[in-house]
């Protein structure tokens, strides 16, 4: 069996959602730019340059000991459908859909820790973890990174830091992000007004695929936007206290919502479910939406026949190339919509 | 238990809908209307002589062989809440629930044979089957006419027929009306074209409630306008061919939106029906459309899991007055569109 086909064979670990606040908090995820030692960054190196890094870096990856369940994906032997699913399932960058020549990616059964290789940066190291356990992703991706560190010398410098191929990334190379979801904002129509008073250069809302992704099924992604002058430990630190407080907003309104509108919510919430069960056709970006109502009617206690983490499941699974992927065929726009509402349905019984 | 009450404990047996055309014709009714000789027109008459009009016919008709099983409820007697629940029911008249004194509704067991008194004209005969029975609906009528013909004087003229208050009643006194249901004419929005292209000044064309009501959920009521210089038989007759070719086309439209339009469709009907088993508010006009979906499922053999008697009793039982009786209260219309949604679940299991 392919590295790829063992990993679509079970659901990514961190959408487990068994933690406390996985209501609000779909995942958190640490990741570390890191770059070797006088080798020319991504994207101004030739081809046999990169080779040549990747080259360095595969066996030092296999390796270590934190990685010892991982797959090497060469990302120009498998096709593009195959990495979409993997940008699907947040594991490469959209830009390495495209430019796949001489990437690859590393990754654990389970897919909490992976790496990609010749991306931005030569090495992305990324953790994946269920809930807001931000620290606990940064102790896994630091043992990595120290394992990494003993046997291949990293482009820093003693004023800067880890030097990285864009910016804003120079200092600890350190990106902490979490995966909020929050359509109680978005419903009272507070979102705005709270991202904005929340809002410091310190940290960035994005939509669930990051820069530039639309905000879909109210699931936000916040990020640092800092990596120079912050220890890691402050930008953990600082990210989870900022999400915390979004967070307690978040409560606030869905409690403001249960006493000024319960009847409206319920609706709305049993709906969306009643629609997942019931539809024959459904677009993705429908399906989240829907997915999202449902998910908030689970923290809310309006809906128990589905699990936070079926609902979770549902988010990835339910995407174009998984779907295809499914099936075992290309299909088409309806073909897929069909396939979606069908997948959907058998999995919500 | 009061006449009333005796009677809202069952659904009018018009709503069965077990013909062979009752998936697209929801019921027919005839009605003729006659006027005591030498008395004053309804609207003419002082309340002394309305008074005399109703004792004069209430004996008559309770000798009736053909009302055995009728009530008499006068309208006086009963609250306005309960005399729009005979109107939901299609029993009295709209203006019959405001200009209720010295009127009176004669009704038999099953609602199939029923007489309003003093309404436009003393007396409304009004019989109503399921389906496109309107030849035996008339035949029902006819008899209840001669009973009362033989025991009492109706305003007549040789050259005219019989007189009524409104001239376009004058003659036979006869309108014979269909209520179609028509969803596929409506989804491919044919049936303004269908409408013109059968029109024709013999027949109206209204929604559910008769005259200037709207054509919710895809109901329309097909009637004959003029009762002058056609013989009773001819206009039972005309109006049966004119729905015949009304049903060709639905039937048409149905086939044609199968077939272009498959999985549209069956997304379209299959979420009514999902939406309808979910909800927890619905408005009356909302659910009259979803249950139009869903009657047309049922036609089509896309949903088997509800029988279209169902439906058409739902349709009945979710009117505003009818969910206040059920749930022994009056309702805000937030209350009630929670009590429709809770009924409607139930129903629908």
């Amino acid at each position: 069996m392919s590295a790829l086909k063992s990993l679509l064979e079970k659901p990514a670990e961190w959408l487990t959602g068994q933690r406390e606040e996985s209501e609000m908090v779909l995942s958190c995820r640490v990741r570390l730019a890191r770059n070797l030692d006088k080798c020319p960054f991504t994207h101004m190196a030739r081809p046999s340059a990169l080779r040549e890094i990747g080259d360095e870096i595969k066996p030092i990856l296999q390796k270590s000991p934190s990685l010892e369940e991982a797959f090497i994906i060469n990302l120009n032997e498998i096709s593009e459908p195959e990495r979409m699913i993997l940008m699907e399932r947040h594991l490469i960058s959209f830009d390495m859909v495209k430019n796949f020549r001489n990437r690859a990616l590393v990754v654990q059964l389970g897919e909490k820790l992976s790496v990609m290789i010749n991306e931005e940066d030569h090495l992305r190291l990324q953790s994946m973890e269920s809930g807001l356990s931000i620290q606990q992703a940064y102790e896994i991706i630091d043992r990595l990174d120290n394992e990494i560190d003993e046997r291949l010398l990293y482009a820093f410098s003693e004023n800067l830091g880890y030097l990285t191929a864009c910016t804003t990334n120079v200092g600890t190379g350190l990106r902490v992000s979490a995966m909020v979801h929050l359509p109680g904002l978005v419903l009272s129509n507070e979102i705005g007004n709270v991202i904005k008073s929340l809002s410091n250069v310190r940290f960035t809302v994005r939509g669930m695929y990051g820069e530039g992704s639309e905000a879909m099924g109210n699931f936000f992604q916040i990020s640092n936007s800092i990596t120079l002058g912050l220890s890691e430990e402050e930008t953990v630190k600082n990210l989870e206290t900022y999400v915390s407080n979004l967070l307690e907003f978040e409560k606030r309104a869905r409690e403001d919502l249960l006493k000024e509108a319960r009847s409206l919510l319920e609706d709305k919430i049993c709906r969306a479910y009643g629609i997942l069960k019931s539809a024959r056709l459904v677009t993705s970006k429908e399906a989240m939406g829907l997915i999202s109502e449902v998910r908030m009617g689970v923290g809310l206690g309006i809906i128990n026949t589905v699990s936070i983490a079926d609902l979770n499941e549902l988010l990835i699974m339910i995407k174009p190339m998984h779907l295809q992927n499914l099936y075992g065929r290309t299909m088409g726009s309806r073909e897929r919509d069909r396939a979606r509402a069908d997948y959907i349905r058998t999995r919500l019984g």
